[in-house]
């Protein structure tokens, strides 16, 4: 008797997503936006949650929330699915693109999920290594990339920009052509566009095997209620729409990213605050030995040690309540730290926490001497 | 230019699962608790709520309510999987076990999700047809699934008991027989179990094989918020949360959950009022000629309509403002509609309103006459 059996060998053999939950005084660990909902516009979402019964489903197809996507995004509602987080809308891509020996290219070092979900339904995926710039700064090969869509059949090709964990863009010429070398899907998964003003919706209507991922869980402050949604060509929507799971985004959520679209204004102004303190920190951290900071276009950036040992650093830092995130086992990240941009106070905790962690750690170079 | 090649075939054979939405005064479609929530609970929940910010992700695992589940449903923690909905659960679990030609056997007519799932995953459904008793309703037909699962080497058999739409359940013998036969998985979905006083809990401790699904949709009055979750071994629960997406619960359900559960004497007050109410209907509805209501072990049963077009009478109730749910495209249903049990008002309308649609309809056979 070995029920086990019955699970698919790729499943068994690949290890889950996890992540170990610290509390901390100071948490720049998950790319979370640092300023909470207002309190007026939560206060909006409780009297309406309170005056809706809890005991009827949501919309079938939550219809109201994607026609108010549809305006923000400037995309056609009828190319637009909600989900419950970008994670699921991934997934019932996947679901319905990947089975046994599908190909997908998914650049490295990146968002760990592509290749777990594509590795779980059967595909076969391709990492294509980013490489660096003469500054040294991580940067999409989109040469490579190329080569290995055709090398491979690949039926999809996902990327993340700006990346997680690197912060790297690919430009919407550089998306442009992805798209037009054959008709594998290209994934671009922008959960951070916002923090870098660019984004490249504007290319759906010329490019039918594009597909743009969006969270409310960054620049919308709404982590916690899980909200992202998909868009694409309405043909290749319809697809990807039977693998959604009916109610899939419960009526609170509706009712909070409703009313988040409808406060766009201040949900922007801390944009810019976080894009000011980023570019803040990145010349602060220029100053401090023994650290080199990546510049980025998101709401987070790797911090590179270079020469005490990362994980000493990550846990005197988090001795002092700084949590940031450990990535030091993604590839060619061995030596990086990813540190989400917080309020000024969260940041000026993280250098003041960095510079004692490291002369701890003995990572300080300080005046050349190492 | 074909980006829609890259849809797997079996995806573009299927329809997406869908319902037509219409508002109705007395919604008796889909099954959900008429009874809201308690105001106390939901203010409490709404307070926490205020209290937390909305910009901060949820647990990665909902830690907390995977214990309250457990000590709610008398089994262990690491033997549960929370979900946005027991749908996302089954998902998973089906995401970790089907790959192409996996065999999966499922009676008919039952809940749509299991079949159109496997579909997409390119599985093979064996669907085995319910069988009826003397009194003319529907049974399952356990020495037919025992035969197909032994026919095909099924790696799972999906049992909805009590089943959506029949209102069947299989025994605690029955579910014993399925999986003492080899080492297949044997899900119950057990959405309804509450209105049946019935579970198969307990035969986890000794079955390895049984997968256990449970939603706070129907009896936990919660439709709107979307809470599921799964029961099975720690080994093979490791295996499906693989497949579990992070953060698939947001903070505001597993709030109202955690509260729900504390409220289980108010809730369980409210589902024996819906099981009396159920007896009630089914009674009165004994002495309506033209229609035969089957027995059930649900919050909701099949009307039959034995002389009038089952879509005309739907048609004259919903114009009636009472809205059921139209099942005669499943198959041996084609005479069927299926209702919710209500409240004590939605019951007394639900019979005005088909007095009415039956004579409108011509269905109804008063004094012997047709």
């Amino acid at each position: 008797m070995d029920p086990l059996r019955h699970v698919k060998p790729a499943v068994r053999a690949v290890r889950a997503y996890t992540l170990a939950e610290r509390d901390a005084a100071v948490k720049i660990n998950q790319n979370e936006n640092p300023w909470d909902l207002p309190e007026a516009l939560k206060r909006r979402v409780l009297a309406q949650a309170l005056a809706r019964p809890w005991s009827r489903y949501p919309a079938f197809d939550p219809r109201e929330l994607v026609e108010a996507l549809a305006t923000f995004s400037g995309w056609r509602a009828d190319g637009i699915l909600a989900g419950n987080g970008s994670n699921e809308l991934i997934e019932a891509l996947l679901v319905v693109t990947v089975g046994a020996g599908t190909r997908v290219v998914i650049p490295e070092p990146t968002f760990t999920l592509y290749a777990l979900l594509t590795t779980i339904l059967g595909g076969e995926a391709t990492r294509v290594p980013m490489s660096s710039d003469a500054a040294g700064t991580f940067v999409y090969d989109t040469g490579a990339l190329l080569e290995a869509r055709r090398a491979t059949g690949a039926s999809l090709t996902i990327v993340c920009s700006p990346n997680n964990p690197t912060g790297t863009s690919l430009s919407l010429a550089e998306v442009e052509r992805l798209c037009g070398d054959g008709d594998g899907l290209v994934v671009i998964d922008e959960a951070y566009h916002e923090f870098a003003g660019a984004s490249v919706v504007p290319l759906l209507v010329r490019h039918p095997n594009l597909v743009v991922l969006r969270t409310f869980s960054k620049a919308m402050g709404m982590a916690g209620l899980r909200v992202g949604y998909l868009l694409a060509s309405p043909e290749l929507v319809r697809e990807v729409n039977k693998a959604r799971l009916p109610y899939n985004v419960n009526f609170f959520s509706q009712l909070a990213a409703l009313a988040a679209l409808e406060e766009k204004e201040t949900l922007a102004g801390n944009v810019r605050r976080l894009v000011e303190g980023r570019e803040r920190l990145l010349a602060r951290l220029a100053d401090v030995p023994g650290v080199r900071a990546h510049a980025s276009d998101a709401n987070f950036f790797l911090l590179e040690v270079l020469q005490a040992d990362p994980k000493a650093v990550f846990d005197a830092m988090a001795r002092r309540g700084v949590l940031v995130r450990d990535v030091t086992s993604y590839p060619l990240l061995a030596r990086c730290l990813r540190v989400s941009v917080g309020s000024e106070e969260d940041n000026d905790a993280f250098l003041h926490a960095l510079g004692t962690a490291l002369s701890e750690a003995g990572g300080l170079v300080a005046g050349g001497k190492a």
